[in-house]
């Protein structure tokens, strides 16, 4: 993988020019990018900017992100050559920091169930999860050091999972999304993908001209609250075997671990993600549902055929208890500095037949809270599994540091 | 005004086609548009659905509002033409409800600050208020029974205020903004424009299936805390004359009215709206901002140079403070049902050089608590002055319950 950190010390010490950066990245498309299938579209011509602390970052945007200069086609024939007249807010963001876009990433249509033909690159006979398929593998398979996503339930987390990257889905609009087509608005995070939890750190604050989101100090000895979240279903002994290698690595390098049992809302929690996800929906794509139904991808179709009767006072009731479950937080994990659970239920599933279940992110999704992805152990296949590092709501460099520290102990 | 509530008895009744209460509709409009300018575009060949709840009732939407069939304009040269693909939610909601989109309505660019063309009906030498002008002079000049505007601090409550006619701004997020230009994802409002109370009711049910938003019995007496909002500047002596006629009324009517003082972090928080709107507009608008600098309407772009430098960390301050207020505001306002206050400082200003000032509207707005207007008073030269009648989140039926009692009051 490129190690958007590395090259950033690089060409901030003038070792590497912002263009040979860029011009790595893009050698790296030309050899992988037949193979791998992770982008939809390919920038025309892609320029190295000579300023900004990302320049000759080359950068992977998921294409129900709106870009002026290509097309979005949000994974589905009705957006066939779809042409936005504006960059997304996120797409801006990178651009003004320097980076170059040099391409679109595959999505399952509209960011749901529906999988791409994208290949996972660390067994290409399995999934490389989704919905943010094509950014978690264009990272993975070194195309990119640095790629854009978006979560509802699981797209950035799990995908991660599977590819064997570092991915921070940060706090509830952290990123705006303006210009990034909805599904939830109350669920829809844009989220980040890179070699590493460093250079997730290093792209984030510069993205947001926040500094300080790379460069938080943990208080030592770092506190670790393990959850299994019993409430989302069974984990498979990849998973299991991760979490508890995570924690013990963890540990050695001094963390205080304990387990942490969540009370009872958040299990009510996890349920009311999938009513407010499955209702908000059927409003997002209203359009899409009423007027090309039959050009929707068959599995979204299906779930939205399945989920059209939510009654609205099903939403109301969800989203109170999704306000419960937030206020509830900081009281249930304050004795701890940071959660540690399983990104996904196994190592990424055989063939390309479904992208895995989201069923380990979607309480966090809902409780807007920033989720890092460290991967912690390797199952048959050469198959990398991840685990999730959470903090609290808007302590994003915290969630940072604290999976940096992991990912640390766990190389050691 | 074309009462929408009427409309939709008759028609429920079987006395009126929905085709001859739509032809009313494009008579008016065929009558009026030309002196009042209240439409960018105008829907080809607009028919009335023979079933839903809303059949027969035409109505306008603010051209920042994506429409599948007619252009997108924003309000700006740079928009000129463009063509959205899909519906926004709340357009798929209103036609779901049978209602008919005749037309998209004028709005200062990107619901900013310039004004429109727009004529204000009550008196053609006033502004009728922005940003949604073209939505409150619509109905004022009785051209539709029902027209969507949005409210990032004050474009739905003032124009209303200023052109007599009712209006709701719902608790944030009730309506979906999907689909609608953002200005500041953490304040965009969709609300609401019609004659009366009643008819707002009734067209946000239809819109959100759901009727218990049209059907909330008041507890008697209605307790009303009328806030005069101090920090938010100097009053007019016609909307001071609003208020207190509005006070008085509620009172005679059988209200339990008294002054309600709101703690210091009602004054910080309508100080962080501002730097909430204007740092959000700077990622919102940084396409149009970086790219068409020049082509953007010029109190707007005056706006955005002032505002380019404001800190990453003075938007998470600010929104911290958003997160105490909106926390705070059930134990403030306890002892109430309903806030009475000021819907604008005064009656329309004179001329079409500036569409006002949201200073009273930007607390609200922020809080995400739902605000309704209704005409209390006239002025000088004809011109209505609106109070707001406002309730706490998530309480909209009871906010247009109370505001169609203090309207009822007014009446008598």
């Amino acid at each position: 993988m490129i190690s958007l950190s590395d090259l950033k010390r690089r060409i901030d010490g003038g070792e590497l020019s912002p263009e040979a950066a860029l011009a790595q990245s893009l050698g790296a498309i030309e050899a992988q990018e037949n193979t791998i299938g992770a982008f939809v579209t390919r920038a025309k011509d892609p320029r190295a900017a000579s300023e900004g602390p990302l320049r000759g970052i080359a950068v992977g945007i998921k294409d129900i992100i709106d870009t002026a200069d290509m097309p979005t086609e949000m994974g589905s024939s009705i957006y066939r050559g779809w042409q936005p007249r504006a960059d997304a807010a996120v797409v801006m963001m990178l651009k003004r920091a320097g980076a170059t876009i040099v391409g679109k990433t595959t999505t399952t249509a509209f960011a749901a169930l529906d999988p791409t033909a994208t290949l996972n690159p660390r067994n290409h006979g399995h999934t490389p999860g989704g919905s943010s398929a094509g950014s978690a593998a264009a990272v993975a398979a070194g195309m990119v050091p640095l790629a854009l996503g978006t979560q509802t339930a699981g797209s950035v987390i799990r995908p991660a999972s599977f590819c064997g990257v570092a991915a921070i889905k940060p706090s509830y609009r952290l990123l705006p999304t303006v210009g990034v087509k909805t599904y939830s608005w109350t669920l829809d995070t844009v989220g980040l993908f890179a070699a590493g939890v460093e250079d997730l750190a290093l792209g984030l604050a510069a993205m947001t001209e926040r500094p300080e989101l790379a460069q938080h100090e943990l208080t030592k000895p770092l506190r670790i609250g393990v959850v299994t979240q019993d409430f989302a279903g069974s984990v498979e002994a990849a998973s299991d075997a991760a979490l508890r290698v995570a924690a013990a690595a963890a540990e050695r390098a001094g963390a205080a671990v304990g387990m942490l049992k969540l009370p009872e809302v958040f299990t009510e929690a996890w349920q009311a993600q999938a009513i407010i996800q499955d209702f908000e929906a059927h409003r997002a794509l209203a359009w899409e549902f009423a007027t090309h139904h039959g050009e929707i991808a068959p599995k979204l179709r299906a779930k939205l055929d399945e989920t059209a009767g939510i009654a609205p006072s099903a939403h109301v009731q969800a989203l109170a208890i999704a306000n419960r479950a937030r206020g509830a937080f900081g009281g249930a994990a304050s004795e701890v500095d940071v959660i540690l659970t399983y990104s996904a239920p196994g190592a990424a599933p055989k063939g390309l037949a479904s992208t895995g279940e989201p069923r380990f992110n979607r309480l966090w999704t809902l409780l807007g809270v920033p989720c890092v992805n460290v991967t912690a152990d390797i199952a048959d296949g050469g198959l990398p599994v991840g685990v999730q590092v959470i903090a609290r709501f808007g302590e994003d460099a915290k969630a940072l540091a604290a999976a940096r520290f992991v990912e640390d102990a766990l190389r050691r």
